[in-house]
C-alpha cells in the first residue's frame, strides 16, 4: 500500500466547484462539481454492473465528453482503464483485450462496429446507451493509493507486439507535479488538449487538470484555426503538441504573433529543424522541447525557450523529480536510461525487470551541461560497414533541402556493407523533383558512408499514433502505393 | 521502503547550479552549486566523524548560514536532524537530547555554553571548529526515500512533556507540493525567511527553496525594516509572518503600499484581526490565512486573499493533498481532525495511534462553503456552568477595544460555576486605563456567562516560539512581574 491522497477530482470540488473544469466539442462546458456528478454517477452505474475494484475496463472512445467522464468514473470505482487506440483494426483491438484481460469495452456510436468484430464474448457498452446511477448508497473511491495500477495503454511499439504499459495514481500525480515544478503553476492557466486522450501525451493534460485545478479545453481533432481561435480569444496559456503541429500553426498564423498571456508551447515527438524555432520566436511563441513516452507518462525531459537555440536540437534536462543518465561514457552515444516516480513500474503480464533505471530503448547524449540530445530509436540504427548510422540525422539533413516537406531513412540490405540507409522523402513539388541534387547536397553534408544509397518519394510517410515515424514500414507503405 | 526521489540539492544544481538559492546575513550569498558543495562537504566530514545513515543529531542554532547547510548535509548522510529552539533552557534541551537519543550535538558560540550545560555525555561541535572533508570517495545519499525519517522537532507544547514529532522527507515534499498547488510556482519567486528555522515554518522554506528551485532570503530576525527593504529592493515575492509582525509591517511601511511583484503575504498563528486585514488590503498586501502546526509540517489549510472579508476569521480550506474534518455535527464546534501525505506519522518514542486521521487538538468549525474557522485549542476551553467558553473568542473582542494592544484569557477555579474566565491585557497607556469601561464593552459584546470575571494589565502576555499565547501560564506571568 502507498501513500494516499484524497480523490482530485473530489478534491477540486472542494476548493473550486464552481470553476470551468472542462471545454469541450459542441461548446459544452463542465464544472469541476458538474465533472464530479457525472463521474460519480457512472462510476455507481458502472458497480451496479459488476464493475468493481480491480476490474479491467476498455475505452474505445475519441475526444469526447464521455472520455473524461469515464476515466474519473474508472477511478472512483477503482477499476483499471485501458485506453485503446481508435485508429486500431479490429485485430489489433482483438490482441489488446485478449492480452489485457478486459472484461467490459466502452465505446460510442462510431466505433461500436469495430469493437463488436474485435469481440463477441466481452460485453460491449455504447457509452450513449449507459445508464448513471444517482444512488447515493453506492460506496465510491475516497482516497487514491499511488502505488495503485490506474491505467493501460499499449505502447505503439514499432514493432514485435504491442505490451501494456501500467500507470499508478502516482505515476500520473508526480508526472503533473514535475511539469509545474518545471514549468510554474497559475490559477488561470488553462490548457488545450488537441492530442488524442488515449495516448499519454493528451491523457496527462486531463490529469493535470485535475491536478492542478485549472480548465482543459479538449478538441476533437487538432484544427490549426481552431487552436488559434482558443489561443487569441479565450485565454488558453499552455498547449501541447508535436512538431508537424506546430508547422501548421505557425503557417496558419502569417505574420501576427501569439498574445503574452500565452506561456507554452510544449513540443514533443523529436527535435523540431531550426527554421521552425526561428519562426517560433519571432512569433512569440515560446516553444518548450520535450522528451517522453507512454512508460514516463509523458514529457520526463524538457528544454525552455531561453536554451532553445543555444542548445538546438536538446530535449533539456529531467524534470524534478526524475533521474535520466545515458549508458555510455561522457558526451558519447549511448541508450537513454530514466528513474523516477513518474515512471511506470513495467508492463502488464510481463515480467518486471530487476533494474533501477528504465531502458527507453532511445539512443541519446548528454553534452558538457547535461542537456540531453536524442539521437535515434536503438532499433532503428543502421550498421554499415561497422559504423552506426541514426535515421534521424540523415532525415534531418534531408528536410533541410528545399522543397523536402518530411524524410524518413531506415536500412536495407547490402551485401558489401551489411546494411545501407535509403531515404523515402515527401516533396512539395514531385514533378520538379530532381533526386540527383538531393544526393549531391547529402555529399555536401554527411560523411561517405552515410549518404543513401537511394532515395524514393513518397505521398505520405507510415507514422504510428504518437506521429513518429515507423521506419521499418518505410518499403512496405512504398510498395502499396505503388500498386 | 517508499518512493525515491532524486536528492533535491543535487537536483537543484543539475537544472540551476548557478541561480542563487540562498541570501544569507551579511550580505552573502549561495547558488544551488555552491550550497551543494558546502552540505556535501559538512556532511562528509560527519561521515568520518561516524556519523551515518540513522544516527540521531541535534542542531542548536540560530538563523545562520550553518543552518541550511547541515540541514543538507544531514540528508547527504541519511541522519536525522533535531532541530533545538534556541531558546530553551539547558534543563529543557537536556531534556530533548535524552528524549530524542540524540549522539551529536551540534552548536554555535553564542550557544555553546548552554549546550554544555545541558549535556557532558553526548559530543558537542561548534559549527565554525568543524572540518567538513571534500574527499570524493566518501559515499553520500543519491536518493531521498520519502519514507525516511529526516528531522524531528518538538512541539511547543503547552502542558506536559514536549514530544518530537518525526517528519519524513515525504512529509516536508509534500507540503511543499501543497503550498504550490495552492499559491501557484513561478520561476522569479522569492521567498523571505524571518521565522526561526529550528520551527516547521522557518525550516518549511528551505523546503521549498530547494524543492521549487526558488531564492530564499535568510534573516537572523524579524526586522520590519529589513522585511520592507527586501520586498521593495530585492524582488521578494512570498514572505511568511504572524500577526504581530504583520501589525509591525503595517506600521513601518506608513501611507506606502506593497509593489505588485509581491505576491503572498503567508499568515500563520491565529486568526488576524479585521483592521488588520483592513490595512493590508488598502496597503496592496496579498494576506493568506493559514492554518497548521509542526505535526503538519507546517500549513495544512489556507484561505486566499479573495475570500478575506467574505470569510472573515477562517482558515480556507484544507490544501490539495489533504484532508480535514471537524469532528462533529455540520457546522457545529469539534476537534479539527487533518490527513494527507504531509501529516507525521507520529512522535518519537510513542505509540503511533490506530487512527486514519491525525487529532490536532484544535476546536474549529466549517461553514457552509467547507472554510474552516479555528475556535481554539481544546485544552484552554473553559467550561463554566456547563458551557464551553472559548478564550480566543473573548480575546478577539477585547483586542478590538481601543488601546487594548493584546489580550489573553484564561478560566480560574470558581465555586458557583466551576471555572470561569478572567483577562489579560497588554495596553497602550497602562495610567488611563479603566477597566469598568472595558467589562462594560465585554457585557455589550458577549453573553453574560462569557463575561470575564477579572482584568489584569500586564506588560507582556506569555508566548511560545510560535508566538501562540500560553493561556495555563497568564496567571504565573502576572505573579511574576508582580514580583
Amino acid at each position: 500500500m502507498g501513500e494516499k491522497i484524497p480523490h482530485w477530482l473530489d478534491k477540486q470540488v472542494e476548493l473550486n466547484p464552481n470553476k470551468e473544469a472542462l471545454r469541450l466539442p459542441h461548446r459544452r462546458t463542465l464544472t469541476f462539481k458538474e465533472l464530479q456528478i457525472k463521474s460519480r454517477a457512472v462510476g455507481a452505474g458502472m458497480k451496479q454492473k459488476g464493475i468493481d475494484k480491480g476490474t479491467t475496463i476498455a475505452l474505445l472512445l475519441d475526444n469526447q465528453e464521455e472520455m473524461p467522464v469515464w476515466i474519473h468514473a474508472v477511478s472512483y470505482v477503482g477499476a483499471i482503464a485501458v485506453l485503446l487506440n481508435n485508429r486500431l483494426t479490429a485485430e489489433e483491438i482483438a490482441y489488446q483485450l485478449n492480452d489485457a484481460d478486459v472484461s467490459y469495452v466502452f465505446t460510442n456510436d462510431r466505433l461500436i462496429d469495430v469493437a463488436s468484430e474485435a469481440t463477441s464474448s466481452i460485453p460491449i457498452w455504447n457509452v450513449d446507451d449507459f445508464q448513471p446511477s444517482s444512488r447515493e448508497s453506492v460506496s465510491l473511491v475516497e482516497d487514491l493509493d499511488l502505488d495503485e495500477v490506474f491505467t493501460m495503454m499499449y505502447t505503439s511499439g514499432t514493432t514485435g507486439h504491442p505490451k501494456a504499459v501500467m500507470h499508478t495514481y502516482g505515476n500520473h500525480y508526480y508526472s503533473a507535479i514535475s511539469s509545474a515544478l518545471n514549468l510554474g503553476l497559475q490559477s488561470d492557466d488553462q490548457w488545450l488538449l488537441c492530442l488524442p486522450m488515449f495516448h499519454v501525451g493528451g491523457f496527462s493534460m486531463i490529469m493535470k487538470g485535475v491536478i492542478y485545478g485549472v480548465t482543459v479545453e479538449i478538441l476533437e481533432k487538432f484544427h490549426a484555426e481552431t487552436v488559434l481561435e482558443a489561443i487569441f480569444n479565450r485565454g488558453i496559456t499552455h498547449v501541447s503538441v508535436v512538431t508537424v503541429m506546430l508547422q501548421r500553426l505557425i503557417e496558419q498564423l502569417g505574420n501576427q504573433t501569439y498574445p503574452d498571456h500565452f506561456r507554452c508551447m510544449l513540443l514533443g515527438g523529436g527535435p523540431v529543424p531550426e527554421k521552425v524555432l526561428k519562426q517560433s520566436y519571432e512569433r512569440n511563441i515560446p516553444v518548450f522541447q520535450t522528451y517522453g513516452m507512454t512508460e514516463t507518462s509523458s514529457q520526463i525531459a524538457t528544454l525552455s525557450p531561453e536554451f532553445a537555440f543555444q542548445k538546438l536540437g536538446s530535449a533539456g534536462k529531467a524534470l524534478s523529480p526524475a533521474s535520466l543518465i545515458v549508458d555510455a561514457d561522457q558526451g558519447e552515444v549511448g541508450e537513454i536510461l530514466v528513474r523516477g516516480p513518474m515512471v511506470s513500474k513495467g508492463y502488464y503480464n510481463r515480467p518486471v525487470p530487476d533494474q533501477d533505471y528504465f531502458r527507453t530503448g532511445d539512443l541519446g547524449y548528454q553534452d558538457e551541461d547535461g542537456f540531453l540530445y536524442v539521437v535515434d530509436r536503438v532499433k532503428d540504427v543502421i550498421i554499415s560497414g561497422g559504423e552506426n548510422i541514426y535515421p534521424a540525422e540523415i532525415e534531418s539533413v534531408l528536410t533541410s533541402y528545399p522543397g523536402v516537406r518530411e524524410a524518413g531513412v531506415t536500412g536495407r540490405k547490402d551485401e558489401q556493407w551489411g546494411e545501407a540507409p535509403v531515404a523515402f522523402l515527401v516533396v512539395d513539388d514531385p514533378t520538379s523533383f530532381r533526386k540527383e541534387d538531393v544526393l549531391r547536397f547529402c555529399e555536401e553534408k554527411l560523411a561517405k558512408y552515410k549518404w543513401p544509397k537511394d532515395i524514393h518519394t513518397i505521398t505520405s510517410l507510415p507514422r504510428n499514433a504518437s506521429n513518429k515515424i515507423l521506419r521499418r514500414k518505410l518499403f512496405e507503405a512504398l510498395e502499396e502505393e505503388r500498386l
